[in-house]
């Protein structure tokens, strides 16, 4: 089917002001409440928020096979599971009313009104009720980091990363809409020295600067997905600040790994970008040598060029660029997480959510985390209004940002944010 | 409120053998499917599953407030969320209209038609949908043989295993009921000597025996619960075999713990035996020192006496014992496996799933998995077919079983049995 809605030409009638995210080419899927109280899935074209439900209601899906009440749900997953035919031709649809040339629902002041509103003045809410969550570990600078941060001998490059996207389970319940407020966690820590557990607010709270992507329903229980099929499964992405506590990690991850220092919380950019509308940014992924077949794809343009930039917002509202990344940074691409993830039958269900694992470059001003940038708190940083960091401060904003950029296009993800506040009250 | 359900001197109307898992004292809660493809929620006495859904829509439970539909489900999720409460107005009722005393429904042949089935004649469903599954690791016996297998010097039980209830995330997508096939998975492994990994069936395909228990929605995100409170959010438990591939988990477990080597499926016994109905059973815990306050409760008396035994059943019909151990062999509480999962605000909602990790006593016959068994394959044991077996093969029928027992009652939680069938294909 013809990506009609990437067309780099095409305006839409709906104002899009230079620079952003959202110009008629993105197109992303989102879940939001507006000041009625109603609840409903949309989309989003400059500053203008688009509920699907009513636009549905109102018969411009018309010839779309879809349910009546597809979008009138709190969550993407039915539409989700509908699968890549219909999301294209619900994206595609959007894009031909929202076009320059089509005067249907522009001259439709009726219309308009009740399904286009200021997206200032909706709220958004989590797009997806999350299945599982995996997250990966898959960017090859950030693991060297983080092995020699703690100086490893032994330590996963050496030994398995190299030949397997490495991963866990993460907790779905604690995944949150940026946005929401994070209350610094407490926990057990181990002090230098101690023989015994230390009880408290942690003291390393870090970001972690991730991506995400979300499958529609991908195989039966028992049956792998071969890479070359998996993309066809994956419904698009979403921007991922994967909350860690650096000091509860290091005390409670041997031997079955990190558990409670990120199960408190996880945020997500509340805007899906389809993969569709990420096709002119599809680049070459790293070379990898020595591949099992089984992650093994024909095809080596398997990555997509979209810069990560990061910022902590301090409280008298400066900016903080902390790090300039970039996914094509990710070693183990999406496609192959995928088909790792189910080579042992593993089934993979609609709005399940896959996490990249922090995506670092090479050098010091793109890495996805305070742990690497201060190097486990060893080397402060110091903001704009002098004060220093080593790890997050209660009142800290964290803003990741993400975008493609060509010569005629730009889209983006919005912001994913979270601002951390004191803590857990522990009775 | 009075337990009466759990009266021991009660008696049923309907048939309850020597030795059932189900007698009128344990009125446990299940999903099901009839021969008319009804899918109903439905407790079990004796060898009749009972249609809660019909039970109620013919007035049954009038006077309790439910919704119309909360039987009329494919998964007790809602009927979890209705809280404690709820859960136990109910369970009393049943156990009075199935009361020798009670002759209203026992009389009416014309509603035991539509309420009472054999329960040969419909098949068990996963009664959950599953939330988020953590596996915890809290059978000392347990962490101490794995310790010793590996020859850690610096094993958990050093360091932090005694000062907290270690746990991981796992897979919920993939957990499934009682009685479904389990294809021998494929993965990476290392074989001894090489340097790079091999690509194949697991060959050491093992179960871990466990029991898990269910919550309703307990918190809210950012809030913990005390430990002294933990049960009220507790609605009963399951057996769960959390099947793993120890050659594959030896070579990805570091440095993130175990991911395919076990997510590749999990089985769970299909009728869940509330809280409520184990009450009778309840025990002293093991005795802990130095806990931290979160973690200490009030009382001592926070495990349960619950049998469980292991059968390896082969191809020609022959039972073998596998491990006969007993839950109150775990060292860490349900209670402070919830307060710890929630310390830092991680909130726990209906229907999450919690293993209590493999459950392994002091003795070789007590140990529940193989890799204990056969110490890693090193010692391979003989079954009554005079076979071997390290780990399990193609054609292995495992069988959990689990029940508590005093002078006048015998209650259990029926069978948790998976047959390991020939593999996974990859394409």
């Amino acid at each position: 089917m013809k990506l009609s809605a990437n067309n780099p030409d095409r305006k839409s009638w709906l104002n899009v002001l230079h620079g952003c995210d959202f110009p008629i080419q993105n197109i992303p899927f989102g879940v939001f409440i507006t000041k009625d109280d109603i609840i409903t899935i949309g989309t989003r074209i400059g500053e203008f928020a688009i509920d699907l439900s009513a636009f549905h209601q109102l018969g411009y899906f018309n010839g779309i096979p879809l349910t009546d009440d597809i979008f009138m749900q709190d969550s993407l997953n039915d539409f989700i599971a509908d699968g890549r035919k219909t999301w294209r031709l619900v994206r595609n649809r959007i894009a031909d009313v929202f076009d320059n040339e089509n005067s249907t629902l522009r001259d439709n002041k009726k219309h308009r009104d009740v399904i286009i509103f200021d997206v200032n003045e909706v709220e958004m809410l989590l797009p997806i009720d999350i299945g599982d969550f995996t997250d990966f570990y898959s960017s090859k600078h950030h693991a060297k980091n983080v092995s020699d941060i703690y100086d490893l001998k032994d330590g996963p490059l050496e030994n398995n990363w190299l030949h397997m996207p490495l991963g866990l389970n993460q907790r779905a319940s604690s995944v949150v809409v940026s946005g929401t407020p994070i209350k610094r966690p407490v926990g057990q820590t181990l002090s230098k020295n101690a023989s015994t557990p230390s009880f408290g607010p942690s003291q390393k709270l870090d970001m972690e600067v991730e991506t995400a992507f979300i499958t529609t329903a991908a195989n039966h229980f028992g049956e792998p997905i071969p890479v070359n099929e998996a993309e066809e499964y994956i419904f698009g992405m979403v921007l991922l600040n994967d909350w860690s506590s650096r000091d509860v990690q290091q005390w409670e991850s041997k031997p079955l790994g990190p558990f409670l220092s990120k199960s408190f919380a996880s945020t997500i950019s509340p805007w899906i970008v389809t993969l569709d509308a990420l096709e002119p940014w599809r680049c070459e992924s790293p070379k990898q040598e020595g591949l099992l077949p089984y992650l093994k794809p024909e095809e080596t343009t398997n990555s997509f060029d979209i810069n990560l930039n990061t910022y902590l917002e301090t409280e008298n509202g400066d900016l903080n660029l902390l790090s300039a990344s970039n996914f094509k940074n990710i070693y183990w691409t999406m496609n192959q997480q995928l088909a790792h993830q189910t080579i042992n039958g593993c089934n993979v269900r609609a709005a399940d959510l896959f996490g990249s694992g922090t995506i670092s470059g090479e050098d010091k001003n793109s890495v996805g985390s305070l742990f690497e940038l201060t190097w486990n708190g060893e080397n402060p940083i110091t903001l704009k209004d002098n004060t220093k960091r080593t790890f997050l401060n209660n009142g800290d904003n964290v803003i990741l940002r993400g975008y493609c950029k060509n010569d005629k296009v730009r889209i983006g993800f919005g912001k994913c944010t979270g601002k951390v506040i004191a803590g857990i009250e522990s009775k």
